[in-house]
């Protein structure tokens, strides 16, 4: 928290071609630990005094851009601030009457896209196969395996508490899940509850469990890797057992998966995951931090699982 | 050696629908060390007391089967025997004026398949792109090294003596190589010989020069992942740093490749290959072992590296 600092400072106008955008909520997200590192592969780094990377639903307060007029609801990367200037690129408009604008930042926003390409686009299910996915009570996860069940798999996860076990069973329809933080033995743990093996694997996490897991690989499994939250931060992966055996011996394929390299197709998945949400199948729950002072600690709660569903920082 | 056994046994005869081979040369690979394991995956398990599971090419002397006749040279999994009596099973007959019947088991062979089908299938190369295989000079390796080459790829590897080294460059057209034996940071040679990353990774061998190599990944690289040479004799994988995390960053994908799930497309590949052979575009060595008593120390010896290219073992 002591890495952060909350300063003000005036609210600018917006130019000719720009707008002002008053910030109903700011999302934390995982991947934004990368940034604050000096290399940094598929986003621009934060470096100490620079305004957080970050990104905010709000409302356009005033405008002198001809595509945005006052009381549109927009999403943007804005950073950590409550008020942004901008000019329109990579903005995107939100529609209050599809589902609460916060919706945005998650099922409906990035951890949402995530889920849909990382699984279609890498995880490829089959109805009848068996799916895992580490941090399933996460804003990725947790999508994931709704989006694996509505595909006629059988989704299994790993998550922290109890209660996070509870909702995704009672709740959004895994058919089992096993608590990593009072489990004794992963791989028995997993074993348990994939007892046909895994099909399809979707790593948020990295680290002992996707260990435990790549054991248990049926023949010609894929691992989508989204996150490897475990590694964060680490200055160098921690040692484990090497994976590429396991892979060889079961022709399994393991990707790395990036979501911005799907932005071109976010159109696509956004009015599915819609669809989806209006009728039902498709449930979210969000952990809200009151105020943008609560911004830091929100973000490091990431790391330790303090979240159910998708982080948010409600900065009105 | 001691775990293997010579024995003297009479020679069967082949009954109705049957012919007896008598081998010329038996084939030693590194993945029969997987079949010395309790637990195996993809092909039956040898136990103590068996024959030792190999493949042969050798003449039919004598035949009961009506698809074979005295003086073809067929190829198949006969065992580690001189002279087997067969049914005719997954034998494939082989032309001995295409190229001495010797490369059935090499460049023409599985090891010749591996490459084409796990380049071709999992790495696909593009023309420009740069491909490193490890365990260079080896059966398979130095075969993918220049069909990678003839694809228009810049190809670099590792090899185990100078001398192997300059055969991949001198003769094989390889742009580069590194002694990893005599190396004293993998990745400050790996990163020396592929100055623009790796496109696409060629793993024979797994441990220290795929960690190595795992840091120096381009963006949507491909690792094909043929085998695993240097884990082969352990117990279970030793642990190293997770490859999980680079994967992600560059989107990479990591897979792996049994050619045995191609068997029904051998008949596609083999007279590309011949004709390469032909062409002098596609060469080969072999490392010959005299009389089957050599054969545990030509199995073992691949371990170490003994061999410089395809190694064989002659029964006549």
């Amino acid at each position: 928290v002591a890495d952060f600092k909350i300063v003000d400072s005036a609210v600018l106008q917006p130019g000719e071609g720009e707008f002002l955008v008053r910030g109903h909520f700011l999302s934390v997200d995982p991947y934004m630990r990368g940034l604050l590192r000096p290399k940094v592969h598929y986003l621009r780094a934060v470096e100490p005094g620079d305004l957080m990377f970050g990104e905010v639903v709000g409302e356009v307060i005033e405008s002198h851009h001809s595509g945005y007029v006052a009381g549109d609801y927009v999403a943007g990367h804005f950073g950590w601030q409550e008020f942004a200037v901008s000019n329109g690129q990579g903005v995107r408009k939100v529609d209050p009457s599809l589902a609460p604008i916060s919706t945005a930042l998650g099922v409906l926003g990035m951890p949402g896209l995530t889920a849909y390409f990382g699984l279609t686009e890498v995880g490829r299910p089959r109805a009848g196969e068996s799916v895992f996915v580490s941090g399933g009570a996460g804003a990725v996860g947790s999508v994931v395996g709704q989006l694996a069940r509505i595909s006629g798999c059988r989704i299994s996860a790993s998550a922290g508490t109890d209660e996070k076990i509870a909702w995704l069973v009672e709740e959004l329809g895994f058919n089992n899940a096993f608590n990593y933080k009072t489990s004794k033995d992963y791989h028995a743990d997993v074993q348990r509850i994939c007892p046909h093996g895994i099909d399809v694997y979707f790593d948020n996490v990295g680290g002992e469990i996707t260990d435990a897991v790549m054991r248990l690989l049926n023949r010609h499994a894929r691992t989508v890797i989204c996150g490897q939250i475990a590694h964060y931060n680490e200055d160098k992966p921690a040692p484990g057992p090497r994976p590429f055996p396991n892979l060889l011996a079961h022709e399994a394929r393991a990707e790395g998966f990036l979501v911005f390299s799907y932005s071109r197709r976010y159109n696509e998945a956004l009015p599915r995951l819609a669809d989806w949400v209006r009728r039902g199948e498709l449930r979210y729950r969000e952990t809200v931090a009151e105020g943008i002072d609560q911004a830091p600690e929100a973000f490091i709660g990431l790391f330790q699982g303090n979240n159910i569903g998708k982080q948010l920082v409600r900065l009105l």
